[in-house]
């Protein structure tokens, strides 16, 4: 398939992330829902709710779920959720007299939403990983060639030398700064949704608390006191901190692309891509990516922010809305780090010796 | 796969368009790509650049061409392009003496430009008469049921009672509009681009506009008095127009969705979507999601038009943008299209007989 | 005052375009507001609505208004449109039995659209004049420079040499589209408003076509079938149209701060911005915003766009969205020709003789 | 004048906020200017770079100074910057032999950046006030009409009852977290912008620390390591704020429009907008108004975002394009917390009893 660039079965090899991409799949989302649903009829028996057996035959039943998909797709046709056909499948693999104590107090948004959640969970360790080695990356280009000089430029004219240290220092502090902010959006972000029908937990009565509880520590979530099924500005901080990353690889992107023309020459590189017309060319596809990724997660952001106007206890059209583009940020942003991770290593001179 | 919900294996069945996302699968790209070769091929036979027997050894070695993906990947992780791996592939295969007259005189560009516009040359249609069902379908409404009232209503407040063909008129225009603007849009859209290295078909000397004009009679294509690589216009109005497509359809959802709250009823539907936690509710899907769709193009178009910004022959970073976003712009304003008949067919009552 | 760039006192010198913007001004509002209610007073009259004597009463009131601006200022607190107090205030000073019968028939809607209209009716002409001035000097460029040659550049690389013809085609073709787009754009764009309460004219009957045709001969406006308040798509078409020139121009500029590249220098022009650290620097602001007023005008696309979902018979949210949006997207669109006409002219070199 | 909605000389009656707008004057801009040219002055007469005599010089000038606009504008207009024109004028007061000390060593980037950051430092607390006021008031409102019962809604369907309490702790959660983000975001905004002509504080050689850090004291802002001058993300962070802000009051405002729909009555309020045509309505004008604002920042978030691709040493087109967007969204967030505001305190009951 190849509807988006970043899982196009030849193109994604330059503008996807495998690694990230992988959480955005339906097996890790199919996955993530059923680890809900055990968590939560766990957390029922634990909670006095239900019997422990219906726990562990739910539990079972999950373990062992194998997803019609042609039915999936047909529900979904209806219903525009996977959730309500997922669970009546599933409540048809558990025995009775366990079947009705699936999915007990819970609603679809419960689970789409804290499966997205466990997902990010992994997510984002990645991604902190991949900005301590870019920022190890351009640490180590400073001790290399930070000594070195190259035209410090102003409204695309030369303005006066410049240490190559200067520039790379602006390149770096940006990725430094979104890995310091990932100890505030991470926290924020990684929290349990769960408030039933309409957000109020109504059939689980004096024992919601108690189960929510339970579920977070279970699931390793932190729990909110009220549940965040419309208060969407957790996803937009995470999806501004995702176009952060790409627009500081952006402007590295553009930077290279411009000291790398030939007249110039201030960088020179391994690698570069060819041209099927001229292959004497060496292009910074890498470096032009970059911009491209960053201007994408750009104009993407601007969605994520309208679906904060998410009306009553549940838009269906707001929060489809991020659906449709939240996954490919998250790849995008991955994208980002991963090409300007192999950019920093194919750097043979940066700037020249005075 | 699923990072576009728009391909998702399972909710693509209500927000997806398989009739059109089929132009937007690497074997439909391929496929036009090739398409491209032969036709270059045998209309510089024609023109006699290369020899009839070269131009029947490319047709052939690209019917039958059976591309290596793992080797597509690596050309790609490479160039950050398709083509210079697909043309060493495929060169491969063409017996000597010929295959040094494969994509004689053509650049990466060309193939990539004109198999987009190949494949939108079978949407445009595809898209037309959506419109018009859409169209009659309301026009038959109309027929049913313009002669009820409703509350017409201003700024969220009653106003008075309207005929509901008149709201049904409104929503029939911008779709009229579309339609008619297509006239415009096809016939600039569906342009041959055939420049060569850097636009200027240096290698074909004066045999360029021969061959150029030959290209475009077998692929049925206009061909303009200069290539357009850098001109993106054309691909911005087109975007415009699919967004014009699915905004007309996200005002319809969004009357549908207040039209059908259960304190107004205005509106009588079958279908809808069922809930995980509340089996008796009838939720509008179909009309939410219109306006998610809406919203999506509304976002991605700002993309295509920071696309313009083209610099010089070829940008590598405003074109793979371009990439980034218009297929699922196109599917988009396609499942808008069909939901939107989906949800027409569903009506049974609209508004109320005086 | 100072919010906006394009009226900054002192920073809409280079910024912004007064012949455009005075357009804008609440003068040219409240005239323009003036003039439909009194074109509506005389096809009523016309109609044998209301009385001849009404309509010359409520002519000479709207010839000697003067507006209380604090009063409009309460009103719109209040309120949040501006005419329901304008109406209140206009009223006082029509002599009884008069009175009553100013805006009869009409709602605010009326009034604002079409004061929009009359005055994009005067804004067309002028960017047609400026798209064709900027097609001309691009002409006159090419007699002059086009047999020179540049390096053509791909992905930022040196490609091969080019005629300096071959880019100031490439530059002048989409302002020429637009220039022909205008014939759609214009006829679709510049149409009456007039539908009262909730569009229906009820308080007109049987002689609601006669006024509305009416009202359209004086104002010189093309009438609707059905009135058009709820339908954006022209609207948004026009935003297009506007974003189409400025990406135009915006490419043009990111060329040509390309070209004057110290380095590179394939440009030669007069003026250029100076420095207050650097005095020998010759900046090409010029060029740089373009590319600025290209990204802003592809950001502020997407919000009309969003202004399409204008749910039921008026939506103050999705109106006042435009409102916020469109007359600067037209400045910004004017901006951009003013500069690019101001560039050309400075071009003293393009290219270098073979 | 009235291209900006926000300082429309009527319009902004609604829908600006004149206590944040002051700060985005020219007069504001101008002061600010001359408060870090006297601040530059002094710090380097106390690192001994410059004499008293001419640091006081320079501070009387600065307290002195009265611009000639029309130069301003003819520098503008060559320049594209204000500072260059402004700088040739301040000087000339300043009496010799200290003419030549003034901005000695900084450049425009530092003069203006500074000056956005001076007058962001007025406008953070004027914010954090009002959001403190808007979390009262939701407490306040908890209060008297927690205990009473709407009925909760799900994809705009009813789903069951809810507390009245249950919807305003959603509302008020996303302006509580943004009070609380504005302590990262705070700091981390108001740095010093000192780097002179190309960021390398050339001119200052081993002085440079010193100079920064004393102008950091005089003007109480922290003093970063190195120059922010491209690194944009602080910028980007805070837009992204202002964003979240109007977009947790664009989803208050949208459920406070349906609440009084005229069929449902979930909430009274006294107020509301009146109609030109009928009288007897009252408009939830602010309610729709936060929804419009949350869109439009929503819109714009995007373009800031974009202006991250900060090129080399100085963009001017990235850095203009923030100029274009940035002052208006922070009215647009100050306007939605002011109608905000309004807007509770005008809710006479919200839900129902039992």
């Amino acid at each position: 398939m190849s509807l988006s660039l970043f899982e196009h079965p030849v193109l994604a090899a330059h503008f996807g992330d495998d690694a990230l991409a992988a959480h955005f799949r339906l097996e890790a989302e199919i996955s993530t829902m059923l680890t809900f649903e055990m968590a939560l009829a766990e957390a029922e028996a634990h909670e006095g709710l239900i019997a422990p057996e219906a726990a562990a035959a739910i539990a079972k039943a999950c373990e062992d779920f194998a997803p019609d998909f042609d039915a999936l797709r047909e529900g979904v046709a209806r219903d525009g959720l996977i959730v309500p056909e997922l669970i009546r499948e599933l409540r048809k693999t558990v025995p009775e007299p366990h079947a009705a104590h699936l999915h007990f107090g819970a609603t679809s948004q419960d689970v789409i939403d804290t499966s997205l959640v466990l997902r990010l969970k992994m997510v984002l360790p990645m991604l902190a990983a991949r900005l301590e080695n870019l920022i190890a990356a351009l640490q180590d280009l400073d001790e290399r060639f930070g000594h070195n000089h190259l035209i410090g430029r102003t409204r695309m004219q030369a303005a006066m030398p410049i240490p190559v240290g200067a520039r790379l220092r602006a390149w770096m502090m940006p990725l430094s700064r979104a890995l310091d902010e990932l100890e505030d959006i991470g926290p924020e972000l990684l929290q349990l949704q769960f408030g039933g029908a309409a957000g109020t937990l109504e059939k689980l009565g004096d024992d919601a608390a108690g189960v929510a509880a339970r579920i977070g520590f279970l699931l390793d979530l932190d729990v909110p006191q009220t549940n965040w099924h419309t208060q969407r500005d957790s996803i937009a901080r995470f999806a501004n901190w995702l176009s952060l990353i790409s627009g500081a690889l952006g402007k590295i992107g553009q930077d290279i692309a411009l000291m790398a023309q030939n007249e110039i020459g201030e960088i020179a590189m391994t690698g570069g891509g060819g041209s099927s017309a001229m292959p004497h060319k060496q292009n910074p596809v890498r470096a032009e990516t970059l911009v491209a990724l960053a201007r994408f997660n750009a104009t993407q952001l601007s969605g994520i922010h309208h679906a904060l106007v998410h009306e009553q206890e549940r838009s269906g059209a707001a929060w489809s809305l991020e659906w449709m583009i939240l996954p490919q940020m998250v790849v995008a942003a991955g994208a980002s780090t991963r090409l300007g991770a192999e950019l920093f290593d194919a750097i043979e001179r940066l700037g020249a010796a005075e």
